[in-house]
Formats: C-alpha cells, structure tokens, sequence
C-alpha cells in the first residue's frame, strides 16, 4: 500500500460526512466521495461496502466493548449510571472529530431511513447492555429499564457534547445528565420528605 | 356498505398479525389476509396501503394525542412522571387486543426493518413530547431527558403488559416501572446519606 494512503479511511469519512452535509445523503455518489478524498472508488471499496456504513462503520466494536466492560464491572449495584459511564468511555473518535461528528448527527438527522438506522443500532446496544447486566445478577425489569434508560441519558449527553464542538468532557457531560435525570424524578423516598 | 363488512379492520389486522407471526412478515400476501378475515382484497387496500400498514395504523393520532394531553396537564412539575402517564392513558386498543399487541411486538421484534421503523415511530413522538414540555416552560435539557426516558420507562412497562395478556393496569404498571426507576437511580441527596 502506497504511503500517501495512510489515512484513507478517515479522509473518507470526513469527505463524505462533508458532502452528505453540503448536498445530502441521496445526492452524493461513492464516486464523489472518493475524489474529495482524492482517492480511487476501489480504495473507498476496500474500506466500506455501500456510502451508508460510512456513516456506521467506527462503532462496529460499540456493543462487545460496553459488553465486556459491564462483565469486567467492579460493582452493578448502580447499573444505571454504569451504562451511562460504559458508553460515556468508549472511544467515539473512531466516529472522526467532534466536529465531524455533529455533522454526521445532522445527515442522519435529516434522512429518516438513516435515523432508522441509527436508531436500530442504539437498540441492538441497549439489549447487549441488558443482557450483560442479566449475566451479572440484575434482576431482568431492572436490567432493560437501567440499559434502555442508560442509552438515552448518554444519547442526551452525547448531543450536548458534539454540540459543543467536543469541548468540554464527555464523561462529565454525562455525569450531570445523570444528576438532571435525578432532578427530574419524582421524589418518594421517606427520608428525603424527613430531610 | 353490506352488513358483514362491519368490524373489516379490526378483522383484517387480527388476521394479518396471525400470518405473519405463523409464517413470517415477508412470507405473508396481501390475498392471504384478506382470505383469512374473509373480505376481498380491494376491502383490504380500503383501509391499508400496504401490508406493513397493518402492524403501524392505529397509533397514527399518538403523537398529536400526546401533545395536546401535555398542553393541557395541571401541572408540568413532574415532567418524567406526565410522559409516562400520558403514554399510558392513551387507548392502545387500537393495535387489537393485548394478545393481538403480543403477537404485533414479536412481529415487528423478528424483522430488523420493521422494528427500525418502529423506533422510528417512538422517536418521533419522544421528539414530539420534548417539543410539548418546552411549549409549558420546561427548559431544554430537562424537556429533552423527560421525554427520551418517559418513552422507554413507558415501552418497558407495555412490555410486561403484554406479556401478561393485558390482565393487570396498563396505568399501574407504568407506575410501578417510574418506582422502580427511582430505585436504580444513583442516590445522592445528604438526606439519604444520613437516613
């Protein structure tokens, strides 16, 4: 492999995250994805199958890693705010820069067969997630709302954070969306009426 | 209209959801279901555009529903806790009968493309209702985090529901599922701390 194709796949990203941005999803072709990169369509082929899992490829990893972290998990007695934390410590980069990033949100933001599957994806990672914490004694109710929950307060998180252009840290994005969720739950417990 | 024809919806839904779950989504003709619920196919395409249609009619007003139910709430003090109320005040009898809504979820839960749809649908009325508590004062961030979570505390409840063929409260379980939340929830007000 020649040397100037060290970084192929993420020029390829940015290219087409930048095009599907500039004229949308349905108007841009593989082929000219490869030539804002200034690469061929064989070497976009040798990365990608179709333009879509440009845009899904870089978290293929996402639910075995958040997997074998809740196995690995010192503790699941707070199994919300370790679902949260889980996906708040994945490596999100591989999705390209913040900026980048908030671009691909807004393209699968406006094409509702993406959102679809964006949407698809989170769900596959919250049942990973449920399963996993199942496998770790969670009672099973307990287990899916922690897991279906989780994966929304990090979603929340996680737009604020691309939003932000990346600035500030995600994983304390996250840890006040924890604490907002908290605000926003009604309060029954006895001790807090006392308090 | 003869006579007979009464009841031809629910009629054709019962019958496709059977047909599917017997022998699969993709499996199952258009003339199959009209056949089975003993109607015609040109009644069938009367109600429905296609057979997918069938699995998501009867939850088209939910959104609009929802909105107007959040806009006249007493109060929006408990924003979590309004989300899942309203899901669970709206009359989901439109899908069929608890058995008919069983069958529908396994359906939809064993063919990717229809569950992705189906989230696509849930998130459009999370976004609806993030969209009805800004309208009331709730600011972005809460509005947002009430909605996406109410949703899933409220599908996790329905779940159960229709697992139990709709024998206990729709409405009491979706309490249950918010308390059982608060019980996952980190705690940590000093009130507790020194409870």
């Amino acid at each position: 492999m020649p040397r100037w194709e060290h970084g192929s796949e993420d020029r390829l990203k940015t290219a087409a995250i930048e095009l599907f941005d500039e004229q949308g999803f349905e108007g841009t072709s593989v082929v000219e994805i490869a030539e804002r990169a200034r690469l061929t369509t064989r070497t976009f082929f040798r990365y990608f199958s179709d333009k879509r899992e440009v845009l899904f490829a870089g978290t293929d990893g996402l639910g075995t890693e958040l997997v074998g972290k809740i196995a690995d998990a010192a503790s699941v007695a707070d199994p919300l705010r370790l679902v949260v934390r889980v996906l708040a410590s994945f490596d999100w980069a591989g999705l390209g820069s913040p900026n980048t990033q908030r671009r691909r949100r807004a393209v699968i933001d406006a094409n509702p067969q993406l959102l679809e599957r964006d949407l698809g994806k989170q769900h596959s990672v919250a049942v990973e997630l449920a399963d996993a914490l199942r496998q770790r004694g969670v009672e099973r109710a307990s287990a899916d709302l922690a897991a279906r929950v989780g994966v929304q307060v990090f979603y929340t998180a996680y737009s604020l954070w691309i939003e932000g252009g990346g600035k500030a840290d995600l994983a304390s994005i996250s840890e006040a969306a924890i604490d907002r969720l908290s605000t926003i739950m009604p309060k029954r417990e006895p001790a807090l009426k006392a308090g």
